[in-house]
């Protein structure tokens, strides 16, 4: 039986925006291959997914045949290949199995397009994911917590009774991306080498430090100015200063909604680059900070995609 | 002494980062000439400015001789022709009169560059304004209220027994321009013809329906997606919907901030196009709104000219 735990059992493909990540993986969801490409779905025509897709897999297919395929993010957006309906919270992986839509491929292969999910209790619209589902659900929904996974958009998703039972999503990347780039902000910073972990805590705390101007953010985030005309800030400080404070934003605004209190834990999962940083903000804030698994969303499609009858279950250990 | 009145008493510069503008001008403030070039602080080489001045200003020059110049805006910064130190709050116009800074031109003008203005009581940092208090100076400093100056960063100021005793920025209009120009909500979005009113106040309506949510701002701004995913915003009622979100949040994070209450009032002064924009907000949430002056710079920079002896004080009517 040994043998077989190294078996190509599947192939999951993260299909985004501006990239195409394909793994190669066992039923267990161990990676034996990976490959990524700018092959965005915003640089591919309409009806050209499928041929896209069969060459970049082609190395594996030859090799062992027409495996399964799982497939998630944008690609399963309006603005993708298929698109599939959000599956409404709560929900834990058999409604979500029950959400994927099915495809045959020209090569004989059967494929998935898994669902996103959508919150319908958040306010003034339901919120939604695409993609990030996986992730949680590769992290485990065995324990009830409350995970937070770092990103552009990134989310705060509650894990109860083997469910997501609700999320909410903060931009809060996007805004660094934005002010760091392109605003007032761009303009008088130097580029950073190293992450300057002084002026990153430095932005965490002025947001402890200064609950009120904290929910004033668009007179706060003035001060990556005022700090440097005030001698206060350098110019080498003020990206990683930027980030503390937005990282802190995030966090005083999921208190302030409700997502953790003084003394509370959380588990932080994902693969964007940013889990360090928001575990250090949290440890600042006096949060208990378990860090997850960034390669849970592999997992986390292979649970759905065995739900769903496409992968056969791993053999238990 | 009629024909006096109509006489050219000084120039008035309001030389920015990307654009440079220039008055002929009464000593009442009148408006006899006025000239806008691209030629903002940034386009113009260190030790090019007197040179560039002169150029521009020739016309008036050759005609009435060396009159009197007063410079406003970043040209008085660090990164300007000659840097001015920013006077302390509170500052009427003496205090902003005695903070100016003066040259002698090659062609025998007198040229001054006038203070920007500190609060020093702003947390985390001290707060700055460089231009801005000429506009709540020439709308009058003899009524004590509360001023709104809309712009790219938004100021309000508190104007008490003739001085403006404090002040504080919002980056507001920069928030809408890096959303609705780079981020996530440019790409859905239509880009709109005349304002759509409706939309503009779907936005303000949504933070003054959902204050919970307004706190949670890196949060909310993503409604902006969910709303179009939900079929409740339109493509098209984008643009405006963001403008009312973020003017809307403008308004209720400096009610938060301690700067109105239900069934104040405040007076809105400004050029930068907002003005209708702010007082649509403002009268939906209720405040009492007195639409001042879009051309108050001006007057104001006239008023310290005069305190400062470089310009001779008008005669009374």
């Amino acid at each position: 039986m040994t043998a077989l735990r190294n078996d190509p059992a599947a192939i999951v493909i993260d299909w985004g925006t501006t990239s195409f990540r394909a793994y190669l993986t066992t039923d267990e969801g161990k990676v034996l291959g990976s490959l990524e490409t700018g092959d965005g779905i915003q640089s591919c025509a309409p009806g050209g997914f499928e041929q896209l897709l069969l060459g970049r897999i082609g190395i594996w297919t030859e090799a062992h045949g027409a495996l399964p395929v799982v497939a998630l993010g944008m690609i399963t957006s309006r603005s993708g290949w298929v698109e599939v309906p959000y599956v409404r919270c709560p929900a834990g992986v058999d409604e979500l199995a029950a959400g994927v839509k099915e495809v045959a491929l020209a090569n004989g292969s059967r494929m998935i397009f898994l669902a996103g999910l959508t919150d319908p209790t958040r306010l003034p619209f339901p919120d939604v994911m695409r993609g990030e589902e996986t992730q949680v659900l590769g992290s485990g929904l065995d324990r009830d917590r409350t995970v937070v996974l770092p990103g552009t958009h990134s989310k705060w998703a509650e894990v109860e009774g083997g469910t997501i039972r609700r999320f909410q999503t903060f931009v809060t990347g996007e805004q660094f991306s934005l002010l760091t780039r392109h605003s007032f902000i761009a303009r008088g910073m130097q580029p950073a080498g190293e992450a300057d972990w002084a002026a990153f805590e430095r932005g965490v705390r002025t947001i402890e430090e200064n609950p009120a101007e904290a929910d004033a953010f668009l007179s706060l985030i003035f001060s990556a100015r005022t700090g440097m005309l005030a001698g206060e800030l350098q110019p080498a400080e003020i990206v990683d200063y930027v980030s503390g404070l937005l990282i802190g934003l995030e966090f005083h605004q999921a208190r302030g909604a409700g997502w953790w209190k003084d003394g509370d834990a959380i588990e932080i999962v994902g693969n964007d680059g940013l889990n360090d940083r928001y575990a250090r903000a949290a440890r600042l804030l006096g949060l208990e900070v378990r860090e997850g698994s960034g390669e849970a969303a592999i997992a986390g499609a292979l649970r759905i995609a065995v739900a769903a009858g496409l992968v056969k279950a791993p053999a238990m250990a």
